[in-house]
């Protein structure tokens, strides 16, 4: 189990608990139900998010099992009868789960995840997929849109001492690679999830030693092979800089050259500084030395920095990553969209409310992503019933809701179509691959690709087209006009 | 153990273990250091932190294991020596912590948190217990503001949705409690920490139902004793409110008052839907009932609601709760103060930094904090020398970095001083007491007391003079002057 031995079980709202004694007890248990996992708006000003944790919900949904424990606290505690509490017992997920792949890019409204499942077991699952899910995905947007601005430059996730909690840490690295990272601090979640872990030292290694330099020396002594030597302990220019000059000048000397080496700085004027730095390193011939920064790094300080002309070739990035700074929740919310009604249909269900952008829209359904054939780049996401099939189209009509008095027709000529949202979990047993992180990662890569630039600025993108079909917008409407 | 039979040995940034090699292989390893950790800005501009996380440090630091497994993927993956990992095998911590008591209120650039061990073993500490000392003293922080805005209102914390991963929600909830919340809808939370858990039911139970009153009547059939009902599925005032309105009324008709009852709105206009719902729950005499709301809140929105003149019982508070929105990390840095010399002296350390706020304070330090004997509030925070004793004085002169150029003499007569940093942790083994988290959070609604309500305003608070003793400022003075 990935979350390493812990019985998460009853990470969930007390109010599910609640429910769920009442769907026992009004014998609506083992109605089918059917909710979606959708937020509302990009996070950060995005254009888009990248899906991640779909790992740790699998592990989640299939190790869910009340233990003996866990019913006495519920005894003990509160007001649940025991014939529920002796239900809870044997209580397992039996549903199927439809998701996107994780390092998918998604957009607003559209369902991330799809459970159908008997009503007492899908509400169960609400609260603990739902914080995976939020967590994960935010972490994994805000890595894509520090790479978006890094580039080529080597970007490594630092974010263990500030983010929020062990897990927080833990699957926001795990995030972070996703998204775009290439390698972390963070010992644990490398050797969870089988990425690159690099560091060098501290100032508190420097502040050990009695001269910096002796410092500098004995750790290029004590690893060969990647010296990355601090310089702001003291004074960048005037003490670390020199003392990490002599260091590599001697190595090479001795013919000892390590196969990576450079300096970090973790304060100070950054484009000031690493000017004067490569220009110093430079007139040494240490063109192969690195320059590595870190210090409350995020994506909009990076631009400035590179706009300043600053000499940076990685970058170290924590605290703004991984607590999702200026946007620390994605809000991904858990709706009924369909339930069994008394003749054992699937009955499309509906939230109203008094905010516009917080009505649901009804019905289990799948994402039909349109592609531009010619570039493969996405045309739009068209949200539809599930059992609708565009194979044999020639065309498709779709409806934008926002501009809902003009019907689009696609000529399928021009464009194909792929649903997106696949089965990974099918009678609470799992039907879809692992994948490594790494691999995750790589597929991430290629979706940024199926985006036109305009929807991955980091300001004001392009807002993609989540469109309805027909059959779903007329059901919607449907639904909204009923009186309740 | 409190982090649930998980081996975190290996949550730590990759440059600890580096160092640590380092310190191995030239023989400097069981050197003695102090390691302060402290904090430069107040969060959410707040005048103060609530201090927590220390009982999961201890549960860390007391369980520091390397396993056979670990070692195995250090060997596999790095450049380590095999001397060093085997002498892993059998590394523990025995050195000494010393701490403020959890729930403490605790000022910028004071020690909330010192090591003082092996420097092997102070360096390793470093990055997990930042990560929970940050986190949980965040967390605490955010919810002694909420709480400073709504007074003697009922406040349950909601945030396991929307929280950072399990630990974020789980402990978050635990810091929430500790800065003044009264209850969590995370029940493994409430297990663990003995903490109330409530809620009842969310929009998807009306959904599941033909009707809404159907639904609320099935809902007060299985929870007699507490019955809060959601009113905004459908539309609050035509639907929602008549329907529960109904529910009471027969419940009342046939004896079976709940002991607790009332209403939820989780979206809509609360200041002019609390007060038409207060209005109408009176004219039908149902005083008694309960108003809840839930929606994105955070201390300034509950003020704005406050003065508009809702009519709000008790806050459900998630999102901005658990994830510190508006400042989501504290921040707090782990800095070595002083470190054994060659005759085996302590001597004190600094780091100097071309940001000016970067630089530590040196040495191995108490906080002595000094009372108004008349009123028992804190009159400042005097850091000095651990081994500095104001028990027989008539006088201390303290000095404030910022206005250095005058001292203040502080008259005994009129003032007590009581020593806040306590060891914790002596030669590897507990030495302080278990607190209830309950009891965590009724020590610092007392430390909340100490404080002149000009210090707790959440906008523009009066700054704590955190100051130095005599010697202290002359040793800083000395080292900074002191040329590198």
């Amino acid at each position: 189990m990935i979350f390493i031995n812990r019985n998460l079980t009853l990470l969930t709202d007390f109010y599910e608990l609640t429910m769920m004694q009442g769907y026992f007890k009004n014998k609506s248990a083992n109605k089918s139900a059917v909710f979606d996992i959708y937020y509302r708006k990009n996070p950060f000003g995005n254009g888009y998010v990248v899906v991640a944790g779909l790992e740790q919900v699998i592990d989640y949904v299939l190790n869910i099992k009340f233990s003996k424990e866990d019913i006495d606290f519920l005894r003990d505690n509160f007001d649940f009868e025991d014939e529920f509490l002796e239900y809870l017992r044997d209580f397992r997920f039996t549903g199927d789960i439809y998701a996107l792949k994780e390092g998918t890019v998604a957009f607003p409204n559209e369902p991330l995840l799809t459970v159908k499942a008997p009503i007492i077991q899908a509400q169960f699952l609400e609260s603990a997929i739902l914080n995976i899910i939020n967590h994960q995905t935010l972490i994994a947007t805000k890595a894509a849109r520090i790479k978006q601005v890094t580039g080529d430059d080597g970007i490594s996730e630092f974010g263990l001492r500030r983010a929020q909690g062990p897990d927080a840490a833990i699957f926001g690295t795990r995030a972070s690679i996703i998204g775009g990272f290439d390698s972390t601090s963070n010992v644990l979640a490398a050797k969870k999830f089988n990425i690159p872990a690099s560091g060098t030292h501290s100032h508190s290694w420097i502040m050990s030693f009695e001269s910096e330099y002796e410092a500098f020396y004995e750790y290029a002594r004590c690893f060969k092979n990647n010296i990355i030597l601090l310089l702001d302990t003291y004074d960048v220019l005037k003490s670390g800089l020199p003392n990490a000059i002599r260091v590599f000048k001697n190595l090479i000397a001795e013919n000892k050259k390590p196969k990576k080496f450079g300096v970090r700085i973790d304060s100070g004027d950054f484009a000031y500084l690493t000017k004067e730095i490569r220009e110093e390193l430079d007139r040494e011939n240490l063109y192969e030395a690195q320059i590595i920064v870190s210090n409350d790094l995020d994506e909009n300080l990076i631009l400035h920095l590179k706009n300043q002309g600053a000499k940076i070739n990685a970058w170290g990035i924590g605290t703004k990553l991984v607590t999702g700074d200026g946007n620390p929740s994605l809000g991904g919310v858990y709706k009924m969209v369909a339930m069994e009604n008394k003749t054992g249909g699937l009955e499309p269900k509906i939230k109203i409310s008094e905010n516009p952008e917080k009505i649901s829209t009804p019905g289990f359904k799948q994402i039909f992503r349109i592609y531009n054939k010619d570039s493969g780049k996405i045309k739009m996401d068209l949200l539809a019933l599930h059992d609708e099939n565009f194979l044999g189209s020639e065309n498709i009509c779709v409806i934008n809701e926002n501009i809902s008095w003009r019907k689009i027709n696609l000529d399928l000529k021009n464009y194909f179509v792929k649903p997106m949202l696949e089965k990974i979990i099918e009678n609470g047993r799992r039907v879809s691959e692992i994948f490594s992180v790494c691999d995750i990662k790589k597929y991430c890569n290629e979706q940024k690709e199926t985006l036109w630039d305009e929807y991955k600025r980091i300001i004001n993108p392009e807002i993609m087209f989540v469109c309805l079909s027909e059959k779903l917008f007329n059901l919607k409407q449907k639904l909204l006009n009923k009186s309740y």
